[in-house]
């Protein structure tokens, strides 16, 4: 186990690397703590959390909602919950949300930890401090800005993870990579993804890294009035795919990063040769790269998209792999681009 | 005018005294900011919010949750309002308090300002940050902490107020004076209600010295950890008779603060003489100090109570008029007391 601290203006955040379940135990009280959990991950770690206190959320994107916020508030009224409560969030990027947000919400706010389950989770959704749920079709429309007390990785629980969700979690490890790392970029085209899932040390050094690229940016920025921003990369038209078709989130991102590395191309300067970098590491990792896809639905959701700003959209560009800049971009300039691009 | 400054760890909030509603017009764009409000202000107030975007909830406690808060957001994204829109929140204590809420949830947090007209709001709700709604019977039970970027106090809204929400607003006055201003207490014995509500001078004086002992308060312990929890004297029972028996906030309190004081010279040596003096002051300004309650039904709902740690309750006692302690009771010692102090 390593045990690292990040430090925030307001907060401190402690990092268990390669740690186990168990070590919940030794840090939070049956009776001083309860885990959100979903349906699925109950199914494979019942056996882990007997005796704890846990509220369940059905699995899935779908239920990211303030009626699932809801109904996890009146079940810590049933259990008497206080502001001492520790709410532990245990799952992938869905129960870290909601679980992030009802922890900032309920009684003004309770104590949070969170255990990542997934490689998204460990490498991204947990990081950071973003929580919130989905409104309507609009992704994270509602949520705040909190960090967790503590964070466990665990990487066992990648062992039973589903290869669909593995390739999910690698668009934003490639993210990091294309606006932060070209180290990190040249090191994910040496290997392959069954490198990854099968060699856990491997593992658990890429999800370290890219820890520690999240970190690096959000510490600085913590509200995102700045170098956050950059990690928006691939995520305003990817929000946009994800909605309207229904994508897992890193499959939408892939996509909406091919879109992203195209507009560089197209007004930023980036190369071409670059494009096509970026697009070969996105299929070797097994995501999609290319789709048919409906412009006016999705120019139509960009609009309630949060990094919009008047007529115009705050746009993540690449300069080159490694380095990324904000622009402003017209919705009328995009939808000028909209052959090249989409 | 008057305007001071407050500084937060995290916020600075600018505060205009004695300033008009026109002051909006100079100050929030038209394009970039929304009023909130409720049906009985705009009635009133139509004249002034011409070509403004307003959101308007329905007015009274009863309205002040989630699905209110749900169908603000609604409207928000359907007035395409960005993270850089200033929300306006304009009204009494449930509009402030729910403005507040949006604005922290809303795309992770917008622009807030905040312009309080009630006495209950512009001495006490307005003000710290608090903001929330309420969950079933629960009272804000939901919510966070942050500040507004202004306030400004319009002493001309207090004209149209009945007096029934004057004589509430005055129980946080007093409370105020009970907890940490003796001299404060005097000066209110020597005045009247009708010396407040006659003379608007005075009346401003009296709210800038309430809203400086609230913010000396809040600012030395924004998420009361300590000193801030002495505002909630009167609060525990007060909110537990507010929800059961519907009172207004103000004469729920009014019997919560004769509660503590009672409990406080049973167990805090404090004065049999002040008690009297402090159920005197709460009568000369119209509020109630006695009321046949069920103590049951009362206890059951301080248990859910944000207040609570284990199995008793913060309190808010007082040591002398002026000066107050937080003290830990158990349910089983408030119990015995009942017949004392209910």
């Amino acid at each position: 186990m390593k045990i690292t601290k990040t430090a925030f203006s307001n907060a401190i955040v402690t990092n268990y690397f390669d740690t186990s379940l168990a070590l919940l135990k030794e840090n939070f009280s049956e009776d001083q703590s309860v885990i959100i959990s979903d349906s699925n991950i109950i199914k494979l770690y019942s056996n882990a959390l007997v005796n704890r206190k846990v509220i369940i959320i059905e699995a899935g994107e779908n239920n990211k909602t303030q009626a699932a916020a809801d109904k996890i508030i009146e079940e810590l009224l049933e259990l008497d919950a206080d502001k001492q409560f520790t709410i532990i969030g245990l799952g992938g990027g869905v129960v870290t949300d909601i679980a992030g947000y009802v922890s900032a919400i309920y009684k003004r706010g309770t104590k949070l930890s969170l255990v990542p389950t997934s490689v998204l989770a460990m490498t991204d959704a947990a990081i950071g401090g973003k929580n919130g749920v989905n409104f309507g079709k609009y992704k994270n429309m509602v949520g705040t800005t909190r960090q967790p007390e503590c964070i466990f990785f665990d990487y066992s629980f990648l062992s039973t993870l589903p290869k669909q969700e593995w390739i999910s979690g690698f668009a934003e490890i490639i993210k990091h990579a294309c606006i932060k790392d070209d180290d990190l970029f040249e090191f994910l085209e040496r290997h392959t993804l069954d490198d990854f899932m099968e060699d856990k040390v491997l593992m658990g050094q890429l999800i370290e890294r890219n820890v520690a690229i999240k970190y690096a940016v959000v510490t600085h920025d913590e509200l995102e009035k700045a170098d956050r921003f950059l990690l928006n990369f691939g995520h305003t038209f990817g929000h946009a795919i994800e909605n309207i078709y229904g994508l897992p989130h890193g499959y939408a991102v892939s996509l909406g990063m091919v879109a992203a590395a195209k507009i560089s191309e197209e007004i930023n300067n980036f190369h071409s040769a670059d494009v096509k970098r970026i697009s070969n590491l996105l299929e070797k990792y097994g995501l999609p790269v290319e789709m048919k896809t409906d412009p006016q639905a999705i120019f139509a959701l960009m609009i309630k998209d949060k990094k919009r700003s008047g007529d115009a959209v705050n746009f993540v560009l690449l300069n080159r792999i490694g380095d990324a800049v904000a622009k402003k971009i017209s919705f009328k300039q995009l939808q000028d681009m909209q052959n090249q691009i989409l």
